[in-house]
C-alpha cells in the first residue's frame, strides 16, 4: 500500500512534512511517496539520515499557495503538488492521498481528479473532536456550505461508517446539529433534515446543540459545512486563548508560577488529550479514493498520524462500506 | 429609575433572582419591581432581611416554563410573570426589562408587547463576550435564525452604538462571520451582507472567522442567530470540557493536586476573567424598550450585573441613539 503526501503543503513545508514521512514510515510500516520539489525533499531525506525504499519521490514543480484560489489553481498549476499527487491515485499508482495545504484546492482537486463514490451527492470533511466520552466525529467542517438535506442524511451515513470502522464504535448514533434539542427548532433546512434523519435507517438521536461537541452525546454530528467550520474554529481558538489568559494570570504571582511548575506535565498531557492532531488529519468523505486533509498549521505528530489515518481507512476499506451504506439508504427510500 | 425582574425565570428562580436583586439594589441603587408569585417572593425579600423601599413586587400568577413554546405561552399565559412584567414596561410604570427564563418567550413577548424600535426589521441578541483584547459583541445569538443581510447590516449598526455608549469604545469596528476572510468567501446570502456592511457607513474590517471570537480583531462580530447561538454554546461548553478535561489528569497525581492548589487563585480569577455572566445578561437589540436577556443558569451574580446593564441601557438612552444611527443609516440609501 502506498500513501502520497503533499510534501508542499502546510505551514511548516516541506520541511515537518518529510520528517512526518520519515516517522511514519518507522512506525506505522507505512509506504509514501512524496510529491514536490524533489531537490528539496531528497535533501531533507538526508538531514533526516533515511536511506530506506519505503518512500520515493516524485516531482512536482508548482505549488498551490494557501492564498490561492481552489477551482482556479486546480485547474491552472497542473503541475502542483496536489494535482500530480491525486493522479498518482486516480492512475492507480497510489492508494490515498494526504495534503495539509490549501483545503478547499485539496477538496476541489480530489472530486475533479478522483470524482465521487457512486451515489454520493457532495463530499463533507470530517473532523474527529476529542470529547469527555471518547470521541465524535463532526461532518462537514467546510467543504459544503450550502449542502441540501439529502447531503447531510448521507453525512450521516458516511460518518456511522468512519466512526464503527475506523473508531471502533459499535452502533453509532448520529446526532442533528440545532439551536435547541426540541423537534420544532431551527430553519426549514433542519427541519426538512431532521426528517430525513428520522425517517432513515441511520442511530437517529435528534438535535443536538452546540455544547454537544465535547458532550459525547453522541458519535456523528452533521451540520452544514458554513456551521461547522465556525464552529471548528471557536473550537480551536478557545483552548488556545483559555491557555493565553491563564497564562496571563499565572505570570502575575510567584505562588502561581511554583504551581504551574507543579502542573506542567498535566498540562503537557491534557494538551494532548484536547489536541486533534493526534487523531491524524481529517478524512474527505464521498469521493472516489482515501483522501486526508491535514491542518494548515500540522507539526510532525500530525503529518505522522494522518499517515496512519490514511493506512488504516485503506485496510479497513471504508470507501466500499460507505457505497453499500449509501446504496441500502437509496434503495429503502 | 424602575427595572422589572422576572423572578420566576431561570434554573434557580425565585431563590437567586431575588438575592440577585437585593444585591442590586444595594450596589447599584437600582429601584426594581420583582413580577412573580408574591407569597414566595415576599418570604425571599425576609430570608434576604430586605424591608427597603427600591425593591416592589408584582403579583404574577403563572410561569412560562422553559421548555414552553415561544409564541404559545405568550398568547395563552397572560397572567405569567414574562408578559406581567413587559406590560408594566409598556405602560410606562418601569424602564426596562430582565428575565433570565424561556428565552424564546422573552423574545417574542418583547417583540409582541413592546413592538419595534421605528426602522429595525428584527431584534437581535447581542452577547459581550472577553476576549484577549477587551470585549467583543456578538449579534446574532439566537433570536433570528434565518435573517436578510439588510438585517445582519442594522445589527452591526446597533452593535456598533452598544459597544460605543456601553463597552466605551470610541470607534467600535465591525466584522462579518464566515468562512475565511477573503472577501469572496462564504454563502450568497454572506456574500450580499458583505456588500451592504461595506457600502454602509459602518466601520466594518471584512469578514473575520471563528477563531476571531477571542481574538478582539474587531469589537462588533455579526452573523445569523443559527451560526451564532451553535458559537455561544460551543464557547461555553468548550471552557467547562477544559475544566473537566483538567480535572480528570490533576487527580491522577499528588504533585499536580499540589500545583493545583498553588494555582487555586489563579485558576478563580481567570474563571471570572472568561464568565461572561461578569458583562450580565445578553441585551435584545432592536425592541422598542430596554429587554436584558439572562442565561437559564444564572447566578446571584449574574442576576446582579444584568440589573446594572439594565441601568446602564436606560441611563445612556442607547435606544435613542440606535434610531438615530439606523435612520440615518437608510437617509443614506
Amino acid at each position: 500500500m502506498k500513501i502520497v503526501v503533499d510534501a508542499m503543503g502546510g505551514d511548516y513545508a516541506p520541511d515537518v512534512v518529510v520528517t512526518g514521512a520519515v516517522e511514519a514510515v518507522k512506525e506505522y510500516k507505512a509506504e509514501v511517496i512524496l510529491v514536490g520539489d524533489e531537490a528539496k525533499i531528497n535533501a531533507l531525506l538526508k538531514k533526516n539520515k533515511y536511506s530506506g525504499s519505503e518512500i520515493s519521490v516524485v516531482n512536482a514543480t508548482e505549488v498551490v499557495e494557501m492564498c490561492d484560489s481552489a477551482a482556479t489553481s486546480i485547474r491552472k498549476k497542473r503541475n502542483s503538488s496536489i494535482v500530480v499527487g491525486l493522479n498518482l491515485v486516480k492512475e492507480g499508482k497510489a492508494d490515498a492521498f494526504f495534503s495539509a495545504g490549501n483545503t478547499g484546492a485539496a477538496v476541489c482537486g480530489a472530486v475533479l481528479t478522483l470524482g465521487l463514490l457512486p451515489g454520493v451527492e457532495r463530499p463533507g470533511i470530517g473532523i474527529v473532536m476529542p470529547t469527555l466520552k471518547g470521541a465524535t466525529m463532526i461532518i462537514d467542517v467546510g467543504a459544503n456550505i450550502t449542502p441540501k438535506p439529502t447531503q447531510l442524511l448521507q453525512y450521516g451515513i458516511m460518518g456511522e461508517v468512519y466512526s464503527r470502522c475506523i473508531l471502533n464504535k459499535e452502533s453509532p448514533s448520529v446526532g442533528l446539529l440545532n439551536v435547541g434539542e426540541e423537534e420544532a427548532k431551527g430553519t426549514e433546512f433542519v427541519k426538512e433534515t431532521h426528517e430525513l434523519l428520522s425517517a432513515s435507517k441511520v442511530n437517529f438521536i435528534g438535535n443536538v446543540e452546540g455544547k454537544d461537541l465535547f458532550s459525547g452525546k453522541c458519535d456523528v454530528i452533521v451540520c452544514d459545512g458554513f456551521v461547522g467550520n465556525v464552529a471548528l474554529k471557536v473550537t480551536e481558538s478557545a483552548a488556545e486563548a483559555m491557555q493565553k489568559f491563564l497564562k496571563r494570570h499565572i505570570k502575575s504571582s510567584p505562588v502561581a508560577i511554583l504551581g504551574y511548575l507543579l502542573l506542567r506535565r498535566t498540562f503537557k498531557r491534557f494538551k494532548k488529550e484536547i489536541d486533534y492532531s493526534e487523531y491524524g488529519g481529517a478524512p474527505l468523505m464521498g469521493v472516489n479514493g482515501v483522501v486526508i486533509i491535514g491542518h494548515g498549521r500540522s507539526n510532525v505528530k500530525a503529518i505522522k498520524n494522518a499517515i496512519r489515518a490514511a493506512k488504516e481507512e485503506v485496510e479497513r476499506n471504508i470507501n466500499k462500506k460507505i457505497v453499500e451504506a449509501i446504496g441500502s439508504a437509496s434503495a429503502k427510500n
